[in-house]
């Protein structure tokens, strides 16, 4: 199977300092320095992720050639969000089954396990 | 920085194949064998899988020696649904701004770039 955009999207998220990247994008468009600044980076390792964000499509580049700030974009995100939203019902059934637990482990006063303690 | 859970599940999630076997795990535990038939893959190329799927806690696998049904695990892919929410609001940005602007376009009539066509 060739690679699809959300392979590129998950493959580029698969990095805490990319994320924390686009955390910081999240609070406004930066300059490469400025985004080098936080992570003790040098301002080519700042550049390859950034390389990676953008071939992926989670920010763009301004074209201005001394700056060229960096702004996030929302469409490859909401593309993970839309996919992983399918599941939902998974985790929320998890949760149905854990609170379906307690209330009769409330019911029945205090569980035969807290009583070894 | 060490790997993360997120590291990890962003990384299982990068495979097409990988997904789909989420998805066919979305409607029933299955085998190996009822999971390698409709990929038409080898059974040691979906084990592998299977493995990336299982160490990012994706999915279980049974303790039965013959069948080791696997399943699907939702906790991860709640993390993920958790970790994209965080940016919703730039994507229902995204298509508010859409939205005005069509509206300011249904309320002017024909936009000018339409008239050149």
């Amino acid at each position: 199977m060739r690679a699809t955009t959300l392979d590129k999207t998950f493959s580029a998220l698969a990095d805490p300092t990319r994320r924390a990247i686009l955390g910081r994008l999240s609070q406004g468009e930066a300059s490469v320095t400025e985004l080098a600044e936080p992570f003790e980076m040098t301002l080519p390792a700042v550049s390859k992720h950034l390389k990676v964000l953008e071939r992926a499509g989670l920010i763009s580049r301004g074209r201005e050639a001394q700056w060229r700030p960096c702004r996030l974009r929302a469409q490859r995100l909401k593309e993970v969000a839309d996919w992983v939203g399918d599941y939902r019902r998974f985790w929320e059934e998890s949760f149905d089954r854990l609170d379906e637990y307690l209330r009769e482990v409330q019911a029945e006063g205090t569980p035969p396990e807290a009583e070894d303690r």
